[in-house]
């Protein structure tokens, strides 16, 4: 019993070290790709259209590691939340993978027009976005439950970042309608990132979970996000 | 072993049952949010953007009977992939709920302004994206692995609908400019359509799961979807 009990939590740190590599390679595109947007370089967007492989291996090779923890161990309450906990941040890591390459294509329609304005707000989303994932999975791993509500309260962040980056993006449009097909683009992006943060927030909402079998995702008193509005 | 047995097929049906229902809910709240901006009735529209709360309780309600499903029962195999399948399942409905809220904000902005053109590309994409939802529930309920590749076929649909959409939007902005903000929201509308879209792909693709044991997502020749260009 101690033997596979032993073996139950090595397959189950090396299922949570999968997934960081995961969550790595899928902050590393979306950095790729708001680099090439940034500093106009073609050969970095490209570079996060076609190299979606990696992750979309892991994505499957961290299912495949869930399915046989919870066929083979058979594991009971706590460690059965990780496990499942493991089965939905994959999921969303692998979307992040997605939304870099959906950063890339607007990014390279982007790059085909003048510049529309200097980008200071959308490396900022970015950041905040990055961050975010970073921190939902690091809670994750070390099992940090206030790390993890720090990561829900930044979503607020986001969303006004979001917001004002919309208005502000808008009026050029309003103004230059010259601009209208670059600046959609940028909104595009801006939407994107947004969602790369709602993505870290679906992780960090498993993370109290699993650390206090507590559901927070539909109660607005302890999660704003959830309530009328939900993030796009 | 029977008795539990019988327990096991009983909270499975039941389980199934929820799902269905729960997919009902979404599909219903989606169809009221395209009924409000068609027919330009805030109404309507305020009633998604209230009306979010028994989605969300049957959200936790069926992670709640997946965790006891495992916990209880620790099915083996074949049920395994069922249950963590509806997991995921039950995850995509929760923001295909979300999504229906999305086009409610969209809609409820573009009702303050004169419509833009008639709608007649909209209401299509919604009913090729609500089709592909139902159909991969059924294909869930039932296992038919038929209806769950038809689903995943209507994929291209969508995006070359979408695609179209787009690019007759983006000429009405270059033409004239007035139309610029409802026709941002008219394109916001259509993507939160390809995403409902995309939730029904990732259910039929965890159908085909659990049916054949294949793992169709990220295989170019089986699954076009997740090649260079992923569905935004």
């Amino acid at each position: 019993m101690e033997r596979v009990f032993r073996h139950f939590q090595e397959d189950l740190d090396l299922l949570k070290a999968r997934l960081l590599e995961m969550g790595g390679l899928a902050e590393e595109r979306v950095r790729e790709a708001i680099h090439g947007l940034m500093d106009r370089e073609p050969a970095a967007i490209e570079a996060v259209l076609t190299g979606d492989e990696p992750i979309n291996d892991l994505h499957m090779e961290v299912d495949d590691r869930c399915f046989k923890l919870l066929a083979l161990h058979q594991p009971m309450a706590a460690d059965l939340r990780v496990i499942v906990a493991a089965v939905k941040i994959n999921t969303d890591l692998e979307r992040v993978g997605d939304l870099a390459v959906n950063i890339a294509e607007a990014g390279k329609r982007y790059l085909q027009h003048p510049p529309v304005k200097p980008l200071i707000d959308i490396p900022r989303l970015a950041d905040v976005a990055q961050r975010m994932l970073r921190d939902s999975l690091d809670a994750f791993v070390r099992r940090d439950q206030a790390l993890a509500e720090s990561v829900l309260a930044a979503d607020d962040i986001l969303d006004s970042l979001k917001t004002e980056i919309f208005r502000e993006l808008l009026t050029f449009m309003l103004q230059t309608p010259g601009t209208i097909e670059p600046s959609l683009d940028l909104i595009l992006i801006s939407r994107h990132l947004e969602r790369i943060g709602d993505h870290a927030t679906n992780v960090a909402e498993d993370v109290i979970f699993i650390l206090s079998a507590r559901d927070v995702r539909h109660h607005q008193s302890d999660s704003p996000r959830r309530g009328g509005s939900p993030a796009e």
